[in-house]
C-alpha cells in the first residue's frame, strides 16, 4: 500500500477500503504522510465524496489514533454536546455551566477555530490564565471536583483529527458532509461520553446551507454513533444571521458571561435551552423538555449557573477577575461605529460573511500557524428584523489593525441588507 | 484576493481569472502559499479541470515566474524538444548529441523523475561529476563552445513550474492534461527557443492513454505555444511497453551510450529517427525526413554523434572514462534474473507498470524529498513479440534492497504477458 496510489483512487472517484483509511490515517498521524499529501487526499475526498462506510472507518480509524478516553470513574450517564458550528457560536460556554450546575457530569473537550466560524477553544483561551490543553487524569480529576471541565483537544486525544481538521481548514476544505461527520464522531467516539446531543446548525453561518444536507449529516453521524455504540440526539437548529450579539472570541466570551448573569439575547437562549433540555433528559434527569428548561431558567436566576463557570475558570487557571468585571478585558485599539445609510428594517445578515469579515479582522485563522487576535471581531447592534434609522449604529468593529477598517466596514454595510420602511 | 478563495472557486468547478492564477504562481513562488494549500488547488485542478485561457495564463504566469532566457547569442533558429515523458525514455540524451554533431546549436533544460517515468536530469545525473545545475551565461558559453549543452531547470527558469511539478508528483497529479501542457509550455517560452517539436507519447506507458487524449494535449500545447510566439510540432510515438531495453538511471545512460556506438534498439532507433528529422527540418537544415534520418545514421556510424557526448560531458564536468567503459558504472547490490514460468511469444509489458516497479526498486521518487539510487532499475531482456522458452531471463532486477527482490519478481512475472505458443 502506498500513498500515491490512494490519492490516486479517491482522484479517480473509487471507494478506499478500510485498510487503505486506516494506512492513510495512521501513517499521516505519525509524519510518514506529508501535509501536502493529505491536503490532495482531502481534496479529492471533497469533490468525489466518501460513502457511509468509508465515513465510519475514517471516524473510528480517527478515534483510535490516540487514546480513547475512559470516562467511566465519572458515571454510566455522560452526556455530550457538540455543535456543527456557526457564527457567533458561544453556545458550549453558557450552556455546560448551566448544565454542571444540576448535577450533570460535564467533560468536554472543544475544537479550534475552523474556516468561518470560531472554536470554542479559542474562545475560552482568552480568558487570562485559563488552561486548554490538559492531560487526561487531570481533566477527570477536574470534573470530578467541580462537576466541570473544558478544554482542547489533549495530544493523545484523536490527534488524527486534530491535524486533518487544521489542515482542512487552511485549504478551504471545511464543507465537506463525510470530513465533518467523521471529524466529530472520530472526537465524540474517543471522548468517552456513551450518550451525545448534536446541535447541527442548518443556515447561511453554518456549514450545512440547507435542511436536506443538514439532515443527511446527522443520519451519517447517527449512523456512525451507532456502529460506535453511542446513544445519538440531533436537534436542529438555525444559523442564517450570527447567533447572539457578537463574533470574535474576547467578545464571546464577554457575551457568555452577560448571558450567565441573566442577559439573555432571544435567538441565542433558545439555542441553549433547546439543547439543554434535550441533555438533560439523555442524562436520565427528566424526560419533560419544557420542565428541564424551567430548571435551567432556575439556575440561571440564582446564579448556579454562574457560579459554576467561575469554579471552572478558576479551577483551570483562569483569572476570574476577567469574569467579574468583563471591562478588564483587553479592547482592540480600534473600534469603530459602522453607521446605517438608510433606515428601515433589516432583512438580512448572512453569518458565513459576518464570520469572513471577523477573520478577516483577526479572530479567524487563514493559514494553519496563523494566530488569533483575541480582541478582534463585530459586535452586532442591530439584528435582523430590528427597525435601524439612517445614522444609527448598527454594528462595530473591533481591529488592531487600521487599514483594515475601510474594507471590514463597507463589508459591513453590504451584508446588513436593510429594506426601506414601506408604510 | 486570497488563497481559500481561489481554491474554494476551483475546488467548485469554476473558472479562475488571470488575476487569480497570476496570483497563485507568485505567493507559491515567494512561498506564501504553502505547499498543502497548492496541494489542494491542483487537485482541485486535476478532478475539475482548467479550459484553454487559463491553461495558457498558467503557463505565462509560471514561465515569467523567473527569468526568460534570451537565447539570441546563439542565432535566431534555436530549436528545443520535449516529450510528454515515457518509461524507459533516454530519447533527449542520444538525439541531442546526434542533431549538436550536425551543427545544429542544442541548449536544452530537462526536468527530473515524474510518477512512474524517469526524468533526463536524473539520468544525466548518473555520471560521476556531471554537472546539470548551471546557471544561464555558463549554459550558453557551454553550447558555444561545444555546440550542446543539457541542465536541469536552473534556480531562475520557471521556478514556479520546478516547485508545482515536484509538488504534483507526490501528490498523484501528475496525468492532468491542462496541468502537462502548462508545465511543458511556461519550460518552453522561458527556455527561449523559438522553434520545439514535441513528442507527445501515447500508450500504456505514456501520461497520455490514448490517441484522443493525447491529440487533446498536443492541441492545447501548440494553442499555448502560438499564444506564446513559437511555432510548435507535435510527432505522436507510441509508449505501450519501455523504449529500449533498460529503466532506470545508470542503466539508461549506458543504453544511450550503446546506442551512439551503433547498438540501437528498433523501437528506440525509430523515435531518435522521427523527433531529429523534424528538428532538422524546423532548424532549416533539411525539408526531406528521409535524407535528414541519413545524415543522423551517418554521424552515428563515423563516431560524430558519440564524440558530442563525450565533448559535452567533459565540459560539464563529467568522468568520460565512465562512457568509454560503462563497467565502470557502480552496479546494484542485487542483480537478479527473473525467469520465465512459461515458454510462448510475449504479447505485452505495461510500460508504466515497469515504471512502477522500478520506482519501488529505488529508480523513482514517491516523495518530494526522497533520493533517487542510480544503480536501481530493471534490464528488459526480452521485449513483446520476442519468443520466450521456460526458463529463460525475460528480465533482470537491479536493486540494492534485498527484501525488494520476491515482490518485484512476481511483479515482472505478472507484467510480462506471454501467451502460450499455440502451433
Amino acid at each position: 500500500m502506498n500513498i500515491l496510489e490512494i490519492i490516486a483512487k479517491k482522484r479517480d472517484g473509487k471507494e478506499l477500503s478500510k485498510e487503505e483509511i486506516e494506512y492513510f490515517v495512521k501513517e499521516y498521524t505519525n509524519g510518514n504522510i506529508a501535509d501536502y499529501q493529505a491536503s490532495a487526499l482531502v481534496m479529492a475526498i471533497y469533490i468525489n465524496g466518501m460513502n457511509e462506510r468509508e465515513a465510519t472507518d475514517l471516524s473510528i480509524a480517527m478515534a483510535y489514533s490516540g487514546d480513547v478516553l475512559d470516562l467511566s470513574r465519572l458515571g454510566s450517564n455522560i452526556v455530550d454536546k457538540h455543535s456543527t458550528g456557526g457564527v457567533g457560536d458561544k453556545v458550549s460556554i453558557i450552556l455546560l455551566p448551566i448544565i454542571a450546575s444540576l448535577g450533570i457530569p460535564v467533560a468536554k473537550m472543544s475544537g479550534r477555530g475552523l474556516g468561518f466560524t470560531g472554536g470554542t477553544v479559542d474562545k475560552m483561551e482568552s480568558i487570562p490564565g485559563y488552561r486548554t490543553n490538559i492531560q487526561v487524569d487531570e481533566f477527570i480529576s477536574n470534573v470530578e471536583k467541580v462537576g466541570i471541565s473544558m478544554i482542547g483537544q489533549t495530544m493523545n486525544l484523536a490527534p488524527a483529527d486534530k491535524k486533518l481538521y487544521a489542515l482542512r481548514d487552511t485549504i478551504s476544505c471545511v464543507e465537506s458532509i463525510p470530513l465533518i461527520a467523521s471529524s466529530i464522531m472520530s472526537k465524540k467516539i474517543a471522548s468517552g461520553a456513551n450518550k451525545i446531543v448534536l446541535d447541527v446548525t442548518v443556515g447561511k453561518g453554518a456549514f450545512m446551507k440547507t435542511q436536506e444536507e443538514a439532515h443527511k449529516l446527522a443520519e451519517l453521524m447517527i449512523k456512525i454513533g451507532n456502529l460506535a455504540g453511542k446513544e445519538v440526539v440531533c436537534v436542529f437548529t438555525k444559523m442564517d444571521e450570527p447567533l447572539g450579539n457578537s463574533v470574535g472570541n474576547t467578545l464571546e466570551v464577554i457575551e457568555a458571561v452577560n448571558f450567565l448573569k441573566g442577559y439573555m439575547p432571544k435567538d441565542l437562549k433558545d439555542v441553549v435551552f433547546e439543547l439543554g433540555a434535550q441533555m438533560i433528559k439523555l442524562a436520565g434527569f427528566g424526560d419533560d423538555i419544557e420542565n428541564n428548561k424551567a430548571k435551567m431558567q432556575e439556575n440561571i436566576s440564582n446564579g448556579k449557573a454562574y457560579e459554576k463557570l467561575i469554579q471552572m475558570v478558576q479551577n483551570q487557571g483562569g483569572d476570574i477577575s476577567y469574569l467579574n468585571d468583563t471591562n478588564k478585558f483587553e479592547k482592540a485599539k480600534y473600534i469603530i461605529p459602522v453607521e446605517s445609510k438608510t433606515s428601515g428594517i433589516i432583512k438580512e445578515i448572512n453569518a458565513e460573511e459576518v464570520g469572513k469579515v471577523a477573520c478577516f479582522l483577526g479572530a479567524g485563522r487563514l493559514k494553519k500557524e496563523d494566530k488569533i487576535d483575541n480582541s478582534a471581531g463585530i459586535i452586532l447592534n442591530k439584528k435582523v428584523g430590528d427597525y435601524v434609522e439612517e445614522k444609527e449604529v448598527i454594528a462595530y468593529i473591533n481591529t488592531n489593525y487600521e487599514e483594515k477598517i475601510e474594507y471590514a466596514k463597507s463589508k459591513i454595510l453590504e451584508i446588513w441588507k436593510i429594506i426601506k420602511n414601506v408604510y
